[in-house]
Parts: structure tokens; sequence; C-alpha cells
């Protein structure tokens, strides 16, 4: 037998947009390879085989670069865990356009992080137009989290699809984690969006992923590559 | 036999995001119906079943409602035509990384329409920083011109991904057809990268797309909602 061709994820030391593809293989059940980002390398490539849009996260497997994270993500689903992505193709579409609305969502708060270093002004006017339920139906981009809450009250919970978890509810669990720190929203987030408490314990209890989250390699990750957040 | 349940794509009487998901159903071969957003409602419902995200486009289709325009394009291939999407998993990687580079590029487009209404001197900065070929190693957020065409070199075409054509060439030829647009940077981007002309023909001359691209409803079609660009 073949020995297994271990993917190798190549990333900065950080939480960021590597963390949700850590946590896709961990609930896959599956190794694999990490390797720090050569920056130099990076945009000086960038455009090549290697480097295609000079940016990191990119998986290095099976003789292809894969980048983008939502997209490594899938190909780490698809290949490993299909029933993550969802069982139907009327749930997968679901899927992919969460992946989209969570991004958005967690887009805002990326700004805020490396344009204004989450100052306490900036946090608020990031919680009064994308968080707060009584703006959802004010102008916002798509990105609001009563948008995604809305999802888990339509499914009845505990995941955004009902009761098999897909990789839209990693990628919500690590962008709540986020928004959650002491530095940004604190508890709000579950105070004010009590279905939230109930979905982050339902992922936290996965196999595979509950022991990523314990881990003190993940621990002693900064979420952001700024020091802030 | 049941009838065919003909979807219904529900967005505004605009090319914009619509518009590639409207050339996906082209290239499928497949009948659809179309419906005008109705603006109160979408935005007033907010994060209902009906307007997940308070966005267009949606689709309805087998009482679902699917909604963000790559989930959408990639459902629809999926359900009517799937060797749209690559024919390996790392081919469907490929072709999801691209959908996200090309909208990356496209989202500094439509800042500039939106924003600036391609106003001359915002116009030369979006070429200066993400289509002027010297400046793809500079900081641009994963969006230019150069890494899209980079992967047309890897290819070697006339497809992103070589002989069979994805649904990232879809977007793609339409995010091309806006940026060359006169209004916008005219034959410029064909000039200075002349693999996109091979490519647009070969797009052009797809079996359905042909008959979308030559049709009198498309040409009434403003590209943007503010009527610039």
């Amino acid at each position: 037998m073949a020995a297994y061709d271990k993917p190798t994820l190549i990333y900065f030391n950080i939480l960021g947009r590597g963390e949700p593809i850590r946590m896709t293989f961990a609930a896959c059940g599956i190794e694999y390879d990490e390797e720090s980002v050569p920056y130099g390398d990076m945009k000086g490539q960038a455009g090549s085989k290697e480097w295609p849009f000079g940016q990191a996260p990119v998986l290095r497997t099976q003789g292809s670069t894969l980048t983008q994270m939502t997209a490594i993500m899938r190909y780490v689903a698809a290949r490993f865990k299909p029933e993550l992505l969802g069982s139907t193709l009327e749930e997968r579409a679901t899927v992919d356009a969460l992946l989209e609305g969570i991004d958005d969502l967690y887009l805002k708060y990326i700004d805020c992080v490396y344009t204004d270093q989450l100052s306490p002004p900036a946090r608020d006017a990031l919680w009064a137009k994308h968080f707060n339920p009584m703006t959802a139906q004010e102008r916002n981009g798509g990105g609001h989290l009563r948008f995604i809450d809305g999802f888990l009250e339509r499914s009845g919970g505990p995941f955004l699809l009902g009761a098999a978890p897909t990789i839209a509810d990693l990628f919500l669990f690590f962008a709540l984690e986020a928004f959650s720190r002491d530095v940004c929203f604190g508890n709000r987030p579950a105070q004010i969006y009590p279905r939230l408490g109930v979905f982050q314990e339902a992922v936290a209890d996965l196999d595979g992923l509950k022991e990523r989250l314990a881990s003190s390699a993940r621990a002693s990750l900064s979420f952001n590559g700024n020091g802030v957040g």
C-alpha cells in the first residue's frame, strides 16, 4: 500500500484563516503537516503555481497547490468526510451560502481589527451595524449576526442545518470565538442570541474537534497577525 | 411525469451579480423564471427564510431559497451540468479558489463603481494596484488580474483549467466584460494580457451561452445599479 500523502498546510503561526482549516482536518480525523509561510517567497512569487494569489493559507496535496480558505475547507471535507458538506444539493448550496455570509460578517470584524485596532469606538460601531438585532433590516452588506442566528432558528439546531454538523458550523464556531473574546464583545453575542450558546456547546463536543480545541498548541496561538482581537 | 419545477431567479433588472447565474443557466441549457426584487420585502424581511441575508440574487427551487451568487452558480452546475465544476476534487477546489479570487478582483471594481463612480483618478488607482502586471507582487489583498492570467498561462488555455470550461470561466468572462467597457479600461486588459483574448473567444463560443450573450434582453440591461461602469 502506498504511503498516505499527508497534505501540508502553509500558514502563519496564528489562528486567523488557517484555523478553520485545521479545525476541518480535526473534525475529519485526518493528520496533516504544517509549515510556516516564507513571506518573501509568497510575495516575490505571487501569481506562480506555488503562490497563485500571493496569499496564505495554501494547501499542498496530490501535486496540487490549493488556495483560499473556504475552497480548502470544502476540499478537505469532500475528500475525507463528505457528510460535512451537507447531504443534498440544496443543503450543500446552503452550506456554501453560509460560508459566504459568515465570511461577510467575519470580514467586518477583521477590518475593525486591522484598520482600527478594535478601538472602543470602532468596536461599538461594528456592534451597532452588524450585531445589534435591531439593525438587521438596515444596510449592512449582508453581514449581520442576526442572519446567522436566523438559520439556527429555522433549523431547530443545534447546528446550522439541524441535527448534523457541516463545515459552516466550524467556521461560525471560530468566528464566534473571535467575537466573544474579552477584547471584542465578551459574552454579549451569546446573551443577545441565546441559540448561540447551545450551538457552541454542540460544536465543541464533536469528535476530533474537541481534542483540537483543548490542545496546548492551539492555546498558544494569537487570533490575528497584529496581536489585536 | 411530474412537471419540471422551474427555478426562479429573483434579482434586479441589471446585469450585476445576477448575470453570472443567468450565464450558468444558459451554459447548462436550462430554462428558469425570473422575477424582480421586491425591495421593501427584501429589507423588511431580512433574516427570514425568504430573504436570509436581506440581499439578492436569491434562487427559489425545490422548496428551498438559495442565496449568494457563487453558491447559486455552483448549485445550478451541480444539478444540471456537473462537469462545469471540474472533474477531480483538486480541480473542483481550484474552481472554488478561482471564484474567490475573481470575486476579490471584481469587488475592487465594484467598490470603484459605487464609491467613486469610476472617476478617472479612482479608475487609474484601480488599474495601478490591481491590473498593472508590474504590481502583482505588492499588497493587493489577493486581487490582481495577473493572478488570473497566471492560471491561463499554466493551463495552456483556452479555459482557466485547460480544455474544459467551468463556472469560473463564466464569472471571469463577465468580470472582463465589465473591466473592458469604454467607461472602464477599454481594450487595455486584452492588450496587456493577450491570453485573455483567446479566452474570451472560447467562452463566447460555448453552446447555450452564445445565445445568451447575443440576446437583446441582455443587451438592454445596465451593468450596475447606479448606471455607472
